[in-house]
């Protein structure tokens, strides 16, 4: 009998984050001060964020040990298994081997857990009592609020007002670990009432939250901000799903021909790719490194690289990274999470460094894959990890026509057991490929500040 | 650091299902054919059932293989994790040790898989080409819409009407293992028409719905039905559960002391348990065993034993079991999986031994105990196995009194990302405990027959 999943005990579960910056061939671009324009120190992320992780957001150090404290949560559902597909190979006829990484195991479903939790620990070891957040689906809000419930944080989160009304149950699942939410826009920023001012029906967006539970954190020395994608420490956290990767495909006797993984904002991308990313710069393996992004909202294939705000108020530090314009409003998708204008500066600088590659997929082919994985693997996915699977299958698909045996590696980051509505709505025929305007990007370009 | 989890290797999975019955010291009563009132024979049952799985309903084997094909879709998800509660244990501040076993990784997100597989594959064996079968909830009804997929076995449910309104997302979800979807009643049997003509609004039943699915099944010879619980060789199916539970106890290095289960049909309960009894009934440890039902359904523990109809219609054989009366309408709760009027006639013969316990307890107590659950253990249960997190925490909690330390092992038997709406109505104090009439018991009873 074949085996299904390789499966890692606690005790073998790697104990450090790996941080891929040392070993790029050249360092990121800076972030900027959004006032000097001169780059950002320690100081100026400190009423954002505490200092144990301002450090790791700068570190040349090539690994950081994780806390004992995080470890005992992370083994609530890590080491997450590894599984090869070998029902969907089946189905596909291909000779191709498809393996992939499962984060749907943990509590709120999904990647995010791997940065909330530590995020959560140093906050309450410095003294924080409350964390804020925005949320779009609600996967990042939920993984926040399970975490600050671990260490006795508050929890505040901003939901973007459209998600908020049309997926209730992620509202719930927060509430059910304690957390506080909002709509937004809501009243309770200046920013908010100035859009629900001209807009009392405003939909919100991801940067429009953001700019919301930042303006809450900075009022307080007691409150801070937590984000869910896009920085450096954030995607180092998630490097423990590549970590535990590596050491499964070793169980399983294989090495990667071609990895992808789907981008939003880079940190499951980041978190399943940089140790192999690693392995392939030091000459131990040569796969194919490939992002996924939706159609819809194409930052790394038809973006432009250059300073941008992570936020719509303006607010955050600038950032060089492939943006759509901090004002790019994509196109409603399911895929909520991979909806941000943005994409991490340091998956940015990789793919300028021209060591990973990119395609867009639209949501309907992502669908279809999906009903094909769900079918045989069993598991239902999020609408985000249904463009990794369905980059899988093209590539499983192209090895059929080859004959070629490649070795296919991809990160499953979360179960769609909240997301059926957007299944409902597919089966019904009622999903078509959402596109991205050039004009509205070049109109939202337009409005970037020239660094 | 201490361990979280005990996990076994897909080569350490049991190999065999455990049939307790020749290990009883009495055998339980037959079932009855519901015309001549004879004890049934494998014959009576060939309309509903193959071959192989009526085999097993009578079997004296104490042990049966679990074929390879069944295997290797087991290993999806099994063996499923066995985790120790520290931080639950912490919070409740109880020398007792909680253990949980637990089946919300299958792709359904409950136990249901483990008989919905095997019984798929052994249909399928015979040359059937279709199920049906009932579901409330919908947690069956997925498990056998996954199963049907895996075996290319169309699949039919009958969901109980109020459930097909409220809980929409697990009917997408069958439907994403495409499966065909209809509310019960419907006007798709001579019963349902008869129903929806007294009135057009009817919410359904369980055994309603079963009489619906089981009047298609005998229509034709393609066409068979499944039960997801109340049966021998379905209890026989998920001692797999309690199988692993034994060995990943031995990991931990413990000997329960108190074993709790929910029950609604006796599955769940059958299924973690009677591996354990069998080493109770051998003298090798002695636990309690503890049965919990819903305060709103009370079979064990309020209702009468005897031979009853398992469906509304009078359609199934007879079975000895503890009844409230076939044509009992439970409160509506929000465990929908407990809201049968009968118990698994094995679990009650059991019952009646002297060999488990029984208590009820009110789903306000349930409610809490899941929220002091999913803040600490991080995962938020389906409202059918927060009566065993309930009764777990009653039992940590004379711990607490008496400085006992003892072992608590439970099933968590599915998540509840299904159930948030359950959440959200007691979050916001609109959950309250649902009573059962004695009156109505009294008038169901009555129209029992008397064998």
């Amino acid at each position: 009998m074949t085996q299904h999943k390789y499966l890692l005990p606690e005790s073998e579960m790697p104990t450090q984050w790996y941080n891929i910056v040392p070993d790029l061939p050249e360092p990121p671009p800076p972030a900027l001060h959004p006032g000097t324009r001169e780059p950002a120190g320690p100081d100026d992320f400190a009423p954002l964020f505490p200092m144990d992780l301002i450090m790791q957001e700068v570190t040349q150090d090539s690994y950081v040990d994780i806390p004992g404290e995080v470890m005992d949560i992370y083994k609530i559902w890590r080491p997450s298994p590894l599984f090869r597909a070998h029902r969907l190979e089946k189905l596909l006829d291909t000779p191709a081997k498809i393996f992939y990484k499962y984060e749907g195991v943990s509590p709120a479903g999904s990647h995010k857990p791997n940065t909330s939790v530590p995020q959560a620990y140093y906050n309450a070891k410095a003294g924080i009592k409350k964390l804020t957040t925005e949320t779009g689906a609600g996967q990042w809000g939920s993984s926040l609020a399970f975490a600050c419930a671990q260490f006795g944080l508050e929890c505040e989160v901003w939901q973007v007002a459209a998600s908020y009304k049309l997926k209730p149950y992620r509202k719930t699942m927060m509430e059910v670990w304690g957390a506080e939410v909002h709509p937004s826009p809501s009243d309770l920023t200046e920013f908010g009432r100035q859009l629900l001012a001209a807009d009392p029906d405003h939909p919100g967006s991801l940067g429009i939250a953001i700019s919301e539970a930042v303006a809450m954190a900075v009022e307080s020395d007691e409150i801070r901000y937590a984000l869910g994608s896009v920085l450096n420490h954030v995607l180092m956290h998630q490097t423990i799903i590549g970590e535990e990767a590596l050491l499964q495909m070793q169980m399983a006797g294989e090495t990667p021909d071609v990895l992808v993984g789907c981008t939003g904002g880079g940190s499951n991308f980041g978190g399943l790719s940089f140790p192999f990313l690693r392995e392939k710069l030091k000459g131990n393996m040569d796969p194919t490194i490939r992002c996924v992004e939706p159609a819809a909202c194409p930052s790394l294939t038809k973006g432009e690289y250059r300073y941008d705000f992570g936020d719509s108020a303006g607010m955050t530090p600038l950032m060089k990274m492939h943006t759509l314009g901090h004002d790019f409003i994509p196109d409603p998708i399911h895929a909520g999470g991979l909806r941000y204008h943005g994409m991490s500066p340091l998956v940015s600088h990789i793919y300028e460094l021209g060591l990973v590659e990119a395609e867009s997929i639209g949501q309907t082919e992502c669908f279809n894959g999906a009903l094909q994985f769900a079918k045989t693997e069993g598991i239902v996915p999020a609408p985000e990890p249904t463009h990794a699977i369905a980059a899988a299958i093209r590539e499983a698909n192209r090895c059929k026509e080859t004959g070629e045996e490649k070795v296919i590696l991809t990160a499953l980051c979360g179960h769609g057991h909240l997301d059926l509505a957007s299944y409902d709505q597919f089966l019904r025929g009622e999903v078509e490929d959402s596109t991205w305007d050039p004009q509205q990007m070049a109109d939202a370009i337009a409005t970037v500040p020239v660094v």
